[in-house]
C-alpha cells in the first residue's frame, strides 16, 4: 500500500512485489493501491487547462486556410479546431467540447454529411451562408445562433463574393471517448439553393410558446435559428425587469439567457448547454466553480477574466477554455456581450454535477 | 341479477328481496346488479348535451347586467355563465369546464382574489381592460390569451371611457367535484395602475426558444400573454408551410396552434388545453370523438358544426360545447378561426384519453 | 353582488333584474355573483360525510344477497357498495371512490368483463376464490391485495363447497363525472380453471428489485397480487428499523407501505393509491386534513377515529371513508392493521394536491 | 482537403500549406480537414479490444498480492484491474468501465471512504466478508450483487478465518474522462461491526412492490443487496413462464432479470446498468452489437464466444470485455448464468444508445 512504501523491507518482499507486478502486467492487470489517488483524486484534476484564443490571430489563419485549402468532399469543411494546450495530439478544446473557426470563401460549398456528434454554430459577423438543415436552408447572420442536432444532415452554401466565418461548437471529444460516433456522406448536390429571410423550422417553430398541435416532442430543438434581434431584446427586457426590482438576472448588472428546446423548455440541445450572458461595465461576476467544461467567446465588448489561477484581458471575437472544477469570473470593462457553451447537460443527466459559488446557480 | 328480472319468482323471494333491498338502503348500501350498466356503461354516456351560445344574445345581456349589477367585493366578477342545458341547475357547460361572458363598463374595477381554480381570458373583440397577475399588469386586446394559473391573484381594471367584454374559461366544475377549491380574497387596493405595452411575464418570457437561466420550471406557463399578432402569424405560417409540402397542419386547410409553457413545452395550464384553429374556406375537418369535453368560440368567420346528432350553422363570437366521446366536425363557409379549450390535460394525466377518428391527433 | 344585496333597490331596478335574470334562464346562462361562494368555497365543502360501515352488519346483509340474488352475466357482480348518506342516489363511498363487499358463493363463478375503472380487490379473511386478470389465475387469500388495472378482463370463481367475501375498491364516481367510462363483456367461459399457488404475475415480477429486461413500463402494476406475507414483513420490519433509530415510520409507532407499480416505483394504480398502516396499541396518529379523499377497512385490532366533528369505535372489518380536507386521527386500542386506499395520484398528477398537519406526509 | 492529397501541387504550395501548419500548431489550433475521418468515423473505432481474463489466473494472483500487500488506509483496497489490452497505460476495461478482483484476508478491513465514481461488488464464491455502505452491515454471500451508489460512505471487513475474494465494478474510465471525481476518506474506526443477516437496506426495501409511504424517491437504488436466492428464483421462474408460453425471456432458452431501483424501476445504479442472464445448454444467443461497453463474468457453466472476430472458450469465474459496436454472441455448451454489467444507462441518458440485431432489445 502507498502508506508503507517508505518503510524498509526485507529483500525477498521487494522481490516478490516485483515479480508479483511482473505478473500483473503479463495477465493485463493493474493494481489499484499504486494509482489509487491519480484515479481517484480528491476533486476533479483536468488535463485541459484554461486558455484563449485571440480573434485577431485566427481570423487571419483562416483567411490563409481559404486561400490554400480547398473545400470539399473529404476534408468536408475548413474548420480549424482550438486544441487545449494541456491535451497534447487531440484537437480538443476541453475534456469533452470541440470548437473552431470555420471559413467559407466567396460562393463556396462544404458538402452535405451528418453524424451523431451534435453541432451548433454562431456568427461573430458577417453574413452571406445559408446552412442546409434536413434540407431547411437556415440563413446566418451577425448573432444568430444555429443547430445542427446529432444526425441531422446539413451543408453550408455562401452566396456572396464575400467570405464569411463562423464558430462550430460539437461535442467530438465526448462522442470520441464513448465510442458513440456515426458518421455519413449526403448528397454531392445541394438540397436547396434557397435563400429565404426565414427557414420552415422559424415559421413552424419561431412563435414564443405557440406550438403545432400535431408536432411531437423532441429530444433537440426543433427551432433551429435562434436570432440575434431576439436574444438582445430578450436580454435588455431582463437587465430592464431587474431595475424594475424583479430577480431574474444572474446577479446584479449579469443577464443570461438560454437557449432552449420549445418542445421540452429543456437545453436545445441533448449534450450542449448554449447561453448568452451580458455583463454591464464595471461588473464582476460571483467566482464560481463547476464539475463540467465550458468554451467562451465575447461577442461585443472588453473585459478580464480569472480561469483559475490565470488572468486574460479579452475582447471581441475572443474564445477562451474552463476546464472543469476551475474557478472563472468575469470583469466586464465596458458593456460586454459573451457566448458560451458547456456540457453542463451531459453531468445534469447522470447526477454528475457540482458547483461551488455563484450566483444562484 | 338484472339478467333474471323478467323471470317468474315466488312470492316469498319477492318479499324476501324487496326486504333486503330496505335493509341495504337502511345501512347506507346499494347494490351493484341492479345499476350496473347505469354506472358503467359500454362508452361515456355525458349529460351534458351538444349546445350553441350565440354572441348576438350574450353580448346585450351582459350589457343590461352592467346597467343593472354592480361589480365588487363578494360577487367579484360580472360573469355569466353558459350552462349546459343537460346539467340543470349547475353553471357547468361541460362536465368539467365553465365558460362565462364577462362585461366590465368603463373605469370599474374588478376586486382581487385568488382560487386553485385555473382561469384564463380570451378577447373576442375591444380593450382598454388591463388583468393585473401577481402584480403584473397584463394588456388585453382583440385576440390576446390572457392567463391566470391556479391560485395567482388577479384582478381586472378598465382604465377607459367604454364597456369592455371577454369569454372566462376555468375548471370550475371538475375542481367542484373533487372537492379541492380554495379561495382567498387579495387586498381592495389595485396591485397596479400601471398601464404597459408590454407585461413583465412577455418581456422575461417572451422571446421565442429563450429562457432566464435562472428561471425553474413551473408547472403552469410564467408567459400569461399570448398576443394574437403572433397566434395569427404562426397559423398563416402553418398554412404557408403545408402549402409547401411541409406535413404540419392537422390536415389539409386546417392549421392549429397549442398555447404552451415555455418552461415544459407542455399545455400552458395543468388543466385545461388551450388552442386556436384557422380552417379554410371550404374546408370540412375529419370528424373526431374524443374523451374529454371541449368549449369553442368563433374568433372569425362562418361555418357550421355537426356535434353527435345536431347540427348548427355558427358566426363570429358564438360559443359551443362538445360533451365527452361526442363526434364532431367543422365546416368552413368562409376562413374561420375558432378559440378552443378542453379539459384533454386531466384525461391524459390519468392515462383516460382515448381518441376514435379525426386527422391524425 | 352580494355584498350590496341587503341595500334598498328601487323598484324600478328590481324588476329590471328579475326580468334580466329570467331572460339569463331562457339563455342556459347563470350569473357568478349570486352563487360565487358556492362555486368557489374558501376551502373544500365535500357532500360525502364522514360515515363508518361495519362489517358486523355488511357481512349478513352480503350473506342474505348471496342466497337470494344469483350471481351472472348482467349485473355481473354480487357487490354491494358502501353509499356515503352525504351523496343521496349515487352509490359513492367518496365523490371519487366506491368499495363493496362482494360476496361468491360455493362453486359460483362471476363472469368475465372489462372497464376503463381501475379495481382492486382487498381481502380481510377467507380464501377459496381466484380472480383471473387478463388470463392469469390469482388466488385471493386473506390480507392479500390483488389488482384488476383499468382495461384488463377479470372474473372470479369459487372452487369451494364455502361462499367467500371480500373488499372491491374502485374509482367509478371519478370515470362517472370525467365521462371516461367504457366496458365491454368477456366470454362466458372462464379463462382459466388453473389454481396455481402463484400467478404467473408473481413469477415475472414478485421478486425484489428484479425485472424481465425486456419488460416495458407499464402505466399500472404488472404485478397484481401483494401477499399478507410480504405486507405484514415489511412492517414489522419498518417498526424494528425504528426502534433500532431509523426514521422510515410515519411517525413513532406507526408504519406504512404503500403497494406500488415495479416499473416506475409509483402507485400501483393509476388514479388509487394504496396502502397498509400499522399503529400500535396506544398509539394516535397526528391529525391531518388532506384535499381527496380516502376510504380504509380495519383489518386487524380496535381503534377509536377522530374525522372531521365525528368519532367513531372501529373494529376488525369495519369500514370509513374520510371526506376531503377533513381532519382525521387514528388512536389505537391495542395493535392495529388499517388498509386504506384514496385518490391522492389524481390530485398529485393535476397539481391540486395539498396537506394541512400529519407527521411528515 | 484529403480528396486532394495525391494530386499535385506547386513548390510554393507546399511550403505555404507547411508554414499554415506550422502557425497553427505555434497557435493551438488543429485543421479538422487532416483527422475528420479519425476524429469522426463512420462507425465507433473502440481503442478497447475484446478481451478475456481467467478466473484461474487471477485468484492466486490476489492470493499472492493477500501475502505481499497490506490493505489499508492510502492504497485503501487490494483491488486489481482488468486493463484492456487496446488502452495502454491506464487501468481500463473498457472505455468506460472498471473491473477488478478484490481479495481481503482474515479479519482484515478495508478502511471507510467515498466518491463520486459509482460501485458495486458481485460475489463469485466464499462468504464471510460485510460490507458497511453509510452505516449499513450488508453481508456478503456466493452469488449477490451488492451496491455501494457514488458518494456512499463504503468499507469492507472480514470476520472470518478464510479470504474472500470477489468482482468489483465501477465507472471510474468515464467519471476520469468527464473530470467529475470527488474522493474523500471516511474514519478510521469501522462505522459497525454487526454482521447481521439482513441489512437494514433489505428490511425496508426488500420486500417486493412495496415500498415505505414516507420514502422519497432516490437517484440510486436505497436497496443495496440482491440476493442470488432471487436472482435464481426469477431467473427460474422466468424460463418456467416461457416454457408455458408467456413470451418474457431475451430469447428461446434465455432468460435475463435487471437489477433496479424500487423508487423508479429504472437502473439500480445511474451510470451502470447489471443484470443476470441464465443460457440454456446448447441455446446460443442472437448476435448484437451496441454503442456502449460491457464487461460478463461467467457465474456457473461453460460457453463459447464470439466477440467481434475473436472467440473464446470460457468457463466460471472467467470475466470478459465486450468494447462498443463491438458484434456478441455467446453459446452455453450447458446450463450457463452470466453476470453482466454495462454503462447503456449513459448512452440512454444522453439520447446516444443504438443496437444492431439481437433478439428484441
Amino acid at each position: 500500500m502507498s502508506s508503507d512504501v517508505s518503510e524498509p523491507r526485507l529483500d525477498d518482499e521487494v522481490a516478490g512485489l516485483k515479480e508479483l507486478y511482473r505478473d500483473f502486467a503479463a495477465a493485463d492487470l493493474m493494481p489499484l493501491w499504486t494509482q489509487r489517488d491519480d484515479l481517484m483524486p480528491v476533486a476533479p484534476r483536468p488535463t485541459a487547462v484554461p486558455a484563449v484564443w485571440r480573434w485577431s490571430q485566427l481570423y487571419p489563419l483562416a483567411q490563409r486556410a481559404g486561400e490554400l485549402v480547398p473545400v470539399g468532399r473529404g476534408g468536408e469543411r475548413r474548420a480549424i479546431a482550438l486544441a487545449n494546450p494541456g491535451i497534447p495530439g487531440r484537437p480538443y478544446t476541453t475534456a469533452t467540447l470541440w470548437a473552431a473557426i470555420q471559413y467559407l470563401g466567396p460562393h463556396e460549398v462544404a458538402p452535405s454529411h451528418r453524424h451523431t456528434q451534435t453541432a451548433f454554430r454562431f456568427v461573430l459577423d458577417g453574413q452571406g451562408v445559408w446552412t442546409n438543415v434536413d434540407g431547411d436552408a437556415v440563413r446566418m447572420s451577425r448573432g444568430d445562433l444555429l443547430l445542427t442536432p446529432g444526425w441531422s444532415f446539413h451543408e453550408h452554401h455562401n452566396t456572396t463574393d464575400s467570405p464569411m466565418a463562423w464558430i462550430d461548437g460539437l461535442d467530438i471529444p465526448l462522442i470520441d471517448q464513448l465510442d458513440a460516433g456515426f458518421y455519413e456522406f449526403g448528397p454531392t448536390e445541394l438540397s436547396s439553393c434557397a435563400t429565404p429571410e426565414r427557414s420552415r423550422s422559424e415559421r413552424l417553430w419561431g412563435h414564443p410558446g405557440l406550438r403545432p398541435v400535431l408536432a411531437p416532442d423532441r429530444p433537440s430543438s426543433p427551432l433551429v435559428a435562434y436570432r440575434w434581434e431576439h436574444t438582445d431584446a430578450a436580454l435588455r427586457d431582463q437587465l430592464d425587469c431587474a431595475d424594475e426590482g424583479l430577480a431574474f438576472t444572474v446577479e446584479p448588472g449579469h443577464a443570461a439567457v438560454r437557449f432552449t428546446n420549445p418542445t421540452t423548455g429543456r437545453d436545445a440541445l441533448r449534450t450542449i448547454r448554449i447561453e448568452m450572458h451580458r455583463v454591464c461595465g464595471g461588473v464582476s461576476t460571483e467566482p464560481v466553480r463547476a464539475v463540467g467544461s465550458a468554451v467562451w467567446q465575447i461577442f461585443a465588448g472588453r473585459g478580464r477574466l480569472q480561469v483559475g489561477e490565470t488572468s486574460f484581458e479579452v475582447g471581441t471575437g475572443d474564445l477562451f477554455a474552463v476546464p472543469s472544477w476551475t474557478r472563472f469570473a468575469l470583469t466586464a470593462a465596458d458593456d460586454l456581450d459573451a457566448f458560451r457553451f458547456s456540457d453542463e447537460p451531459v453531468y445534469e443527466a447522470l447526477g454528475l454535477d457540482r458547483v461551488d459559488g455563484g450566483a444562484g446557480r
